[in-house]
């Protein structure tokens, strides 16, 4: 399975070194992996957006048992990939086996959680449609039928994600959606897991020939130059853009997309600092025990999860839970982080906090390897909190800060000025929570899924579930990028009257 | 009941001269009437603004019963206004009595609409909740407890329409549909009906009074200054616009909306040329009855409906009908339009149309007084429809242009050029029905709504409905703004964990 370093568009290989090249990074190893990959020039962008256009005109015809059929065969070739999946992107992203396997099993059951919802339904996505019949009888006029159903928007531009290389990337929720409401996709894969990416093409590659689909409708484009990207959300025939990043990457291609003659959906899922409040009694009486699963959760993946835990809001003059965050991170390992830039903002993020006169360093971890991150807690008083701006980024990697709070009007006073959230928790017995009502109905305008009493990493695939959140953690409220909803990004309704 | 001439803000009528001041206008006089309204000044607008976000934190606990209630007041109220209302609205728009009784009762069921789906599912927004249920012995990870809900989205903005009074104005949809879900509501009210206005405001007050609701939870302002309405959309408590209107304004709103810090939803429904097939055996069997009903659908109003079919497709050689068009169009007696604008815009529209050496008069109606419109349908083939960029603009008004198709592929052609569009019809025998798959696929994807054998106009409201479209038509083709379905435009996902 020797990579060819090349894009999939319309059902080829195509790339060369000529438009520029580059390689995969070895987080491991700290140094650049030998396969070369090369940018896709624009004239072979504008290939695969030409063939997903085409591909749309036949691919939305197909019978949503068709889908299905097709949704179920990538998974299956995704499983074909076998163990050399896995090992390339642990070389890629030095994430763990046992974690990459976990990914991958998550990847294959979204793509089947689509496929069973297509079947549950074949003529009603998600059972949305409605049908009011005719009555001819009716005064003054008579009442004709109509029916509302959806259809897909066109051809979609998916941007993976770095820290999940499967379920969020190339073969991941935004494509898997997109491909279940009748869009063709065209993926910018990631640039820190492009043999991943190159390896999940070759499984959509070998089930669009086994399922007859038009060869259009997933392409997988790799380039390391922005103006791919812009020039993928520029093109007219896109017409809805999902993507998982950084703030200030969203936003460049939000700019790019505003100057579109027509508006189109931009689903973009940003970052979180996923609040964690931990109420008086849980805090006195269970102090061990929350401090543990506040730092195994944020430790998880080495803080490299959108929903990793960054801020904890605790009852000031706790001690033993600080002692105990404290002596938890203290003896926790350092480990890589997925991409040279990330460790380079990491540590940046880090000396801006250690300057910082208003917070101060709780506990850190061992560093075993200069390249490594390695776990920082900081702590502050709440009315800190509120001066120091900078204190509401996100710090991507292995970092929380504790808030104390000295009284419920200051926990309020918290909550009301959160930015927009993926998550939050609240973590109370079951006496903390009774009189919490407020918090609870304050928070839930700050978050897109409000938790009690449970950590914010591990997003379950289900039809419940939500993950996006108000603006900065998302870009459009409306939608989940989790869970078989995420359909209805990518579809519109229309009504048949007759 | 004497007109203010003010802007209800906070529960009070505020404004006077010193920031400029407005009439509205007798399209049936041709002159100015003579109540003075007066523009909101940037500080009576923030109040406004501060208002709603603060009756927000009251108004979004409000239970669904509740919120039914204040919806039934609201309609109640409107009927007390009484024959007043449609006086002062027929003054200022000269919409005959009959239809404005008519949309009066609509916006009356459209308000008692949304309050019924309130109240048969009293936790669920039209039933949209998921509930996956905890599963502690799922192995390796026990399954939490997980809950779609859905939540307001925070105050609204909505800009109402001159050619709809009610229906899409004051308190029209957008409106119902905002404070059905949740959301307080600032109106910017149309110049071209203020006074209507003023009077849907002091229902909207009446109903706040009766059912104790948050003052700030309704605003209505009056302003012919076109920074109220940047103004108003760039306040960062106004988290969704709903804008009925034409192309330019909602462009420039837009431009506003996007240089905000936070991107919201932007609802504009901005116009449609409604294309109507005739199929071939229709043509030719039914051309009288056709004719006069495109003829019937495209007058009412005089042509000022949103669905007023403005782009007629027949067979070339259908002699017959074209002329029982002509005969239709030349009887039709001329009538006002609702502002001086739209009688401007349309004569100069008419005048263009005339100079085009690519299209031909087929008829034209009457003209009784210089300021009225009178019909006007202008006729060419498909080649010359598509070499004439201009004849894609909607004319506002009683207009029309029927454009000869020789064959299924020059039909199919026209077809997959069309831009989007609000409403589609087909009009076709049984047997052309059958053999009108192809063209039925592909016109869905151009419409909100596509119609087999009626005409256009008369939107029904019920959950099945749909009224928006692909862009340009509509900035936002994932929602209706007619049916409860639009309640959905002010509402978000949430997902609780436990």
């Amino acid at each position: 399975m020797k990579l060819t370093g090349q894009s999939l568009v319309a059902g080829k290989w195509l790339g060369s070194s000529e438009h520029g090249e580059f390689q995969a990074f070895s987080p491991a190893g700290n140094r650049p992996l030998e396969t070369l990959f090369f940018n896709i020039n624009r004239e072979q962008l504008n290939t695969a957006i030409n063939a997903a256009d085409s591909a749309f005109l036949e691919y939305r015809k197909t019978s949503y048992q068709q889908r299905a059929a097709f949704l179920d065969c990538i998974a299956e070739q995704i499983l074909l990939l076998g163990d050399k999946l896995v090992a390339q992107t642990h070389q890629e992203t030095n994430l763990p086996l046992a974690r990459l396997q976990g990914e991958r099993m998550r990847t294959v059951n979204q793509l089947k959680a689509f496929a069973s919802a297509l079947r549950t339904n074949p003529d009603s996505p998600l059972g949305l449609k409605i049908v009011d019949e005719a009555d001819a009888t009716r005064t003054p006029l008579p009442k004709p039928h109509t029916e509302l159903n959806y259809l897909p928007l066109g051809p979609v531009a998916v941007f993976g994600a770095s820290n999940f290389p499967y379920a969020f990337s190339t073969l991941g929720g935004d494509t898997a959606a997109a491909l279940a409401a009748g869009c063709p996709v065209i993926v910018k894969n990631h640039t820190a897991h492009p043999g991943t990416g190159e390896l999940m093409a070759r499984a959509a590659l070998a089930a669009i020939k086994q399922c007859a689909m038009p060869v259009g409708v997933f392409a997988m484009v790799q380039s390391k130059a922005y103006a791919t990207s812009h020039q993928l959300v520029a093109a007219p025939a896109i017409k809805a853009v999902g993507f998982t990043g950084s703030f200030n990457v969203a936003s460049t291609l939000q700019a790019t997309i505003e100057k579109r003659d027509e508006p189109i959906p931009f689903y973009g899922e940003l970052g979180s600092i996923n609040p964690q409040i931990v109420l008086a009694n849980k805090a006195l009486n269970q102090g061990d025990e929350i401090a543990t699963a506040l730092c195994q959760s944020m430790l998880m993946g080495n803080g490299q999860f959108c929903t990793s835990p960054g801020l904890w809001l605790i009852p000031a003059g706790c001690d033993e839970l600080e002692a105990s965050i404290a002596r938890s991170i203290s003896s926790a390992a350092s480990d890589t982080l997925l991409t040279p830039g990330i460790v380079k903002t990491f540590k940046r993020q880090i000396i801006q906090r250690n300057e910082l006169s208003a917070i101060s360093l709780l506990a850190k971890g061992q560093l075993t390897e200069d390249f490594h991150a390695n776990a920082h807690v900081f702590s502050c008083d709440v009315d800190n909190y509120l001066a120091q701006p900078l204190l509401r980024e996100e710090v991507f990697g292995p970092a929380a800060l504790v808030v104390r709070y000295d009284s419920e009007q200051q926990l309020m006073t918290m909550i009301s000025q959160l930015e927009g959230q993926l998550t939050a928790s609240i973590h109370g017995t079951q006496d903390d929570l009774a009189k919490a009502g407020h918090f609870i109905e304050a928070l839930q305008y700050k978050v897109g899924r409000l938790i009690q009493n449970q950590m914010p990493t591990g997003v379950e695939v289900c039809g419940s579930m939500n993950h996006g959140g108000p603006f900065p953690s998302s870009t459009d409220v409306r939608s989940t990028s989790v869970g078989t909803n995420a359909m209805l990004r990518f579809m519109r309704p229309i009504c048949y009257q007759a």
